[in-house]
């Protein structure tokens, strides 16, 4: 399955070791995903050289092109919040997943979009389990 | 005009003082700021009381209704992110404002979306002076 993963770069990165557990994982079970260079933890500095423009435009392109988008929603975001949205325009599933805790937006926490999941963990087992069931609803 | 006005709550206060400025001065040219509790210093705490579906419900009602929305960007925010995607996605004019030398999102300062437009302020001047010419193009 594609999955469009979306992660904080330049809203921080308190949270890339998770990042980095959910993608290798996922790419471990044999999914394409597209935006595995969110987990690396030299991302912020490989983005840096990358034009503005660019990173927009390939960024929406695999939001189109994905199957489903899972987001890790525990950091502030202007670009996990922008993606997520419009994965709910496109019609995409999508899961937001947040470190039980930390104080989540409203508009996250009580969106009525259809095909969209928000879920909250405590470990790393109780995330892999709430992603396990969401992809395999998608699956059938 | 109804403005929608984008700030960060849940993300952070950092900037809720200029919140307060762009509120403030456009009330008083007549503009119907139909959020204008994003820029009350005591937000956070006001808008703890009501239900996360409820803020979602109301807000995206009122993006919908706005005749253009004017986020402040300077903090990462997710429900701010979200709300530049749903009004780019209904058609509505966009401006996205930030202090100079923040670092900004490249799904937001890359945005090619129509009639969004990004810009960069280093004073309280400076940012009057870049909603004043959206606003009067959207009248002109």
């Amino acid at each position: 399955m594609k999955i469009y993963f979306s992660g904080s770069i330049s809203g921080g990165r308190d949270h890339a070791a998770i990042y980095q557990h959910m993608v290798a994982r996922w790419q471990a079970q044999g999914h394409n995903v597209l935006s595995s260079h969110v987990a690396d933890p030299l991302a912020l500095e490989s983005e840096k050289d990358r034009s503005p423009r660019e990173v927009y435009e390939r960024d929406t392109d695999w939001v189109k092109e994905c199957d489903a988008l899972i987001a890790e929603v525990s950091t502030p975001s202007l670009g996990v919040g922008y993606e997520i949205a419009l994965a709910v325009q496109l019609g995409k599933p999508v899961l937001c997943v947040y470190r039980s805790g930390v104080q989540l937006s409203k508009m996250i926490s009580g969106n009525s979009a259809p095909h969209l999941a928000v879920e909250a963990y405590s470990s790393e087992a109780e995330l892999d389990e709430q992603v396990e069931v969401f992809l395999k609803e998608l699956t059938g």
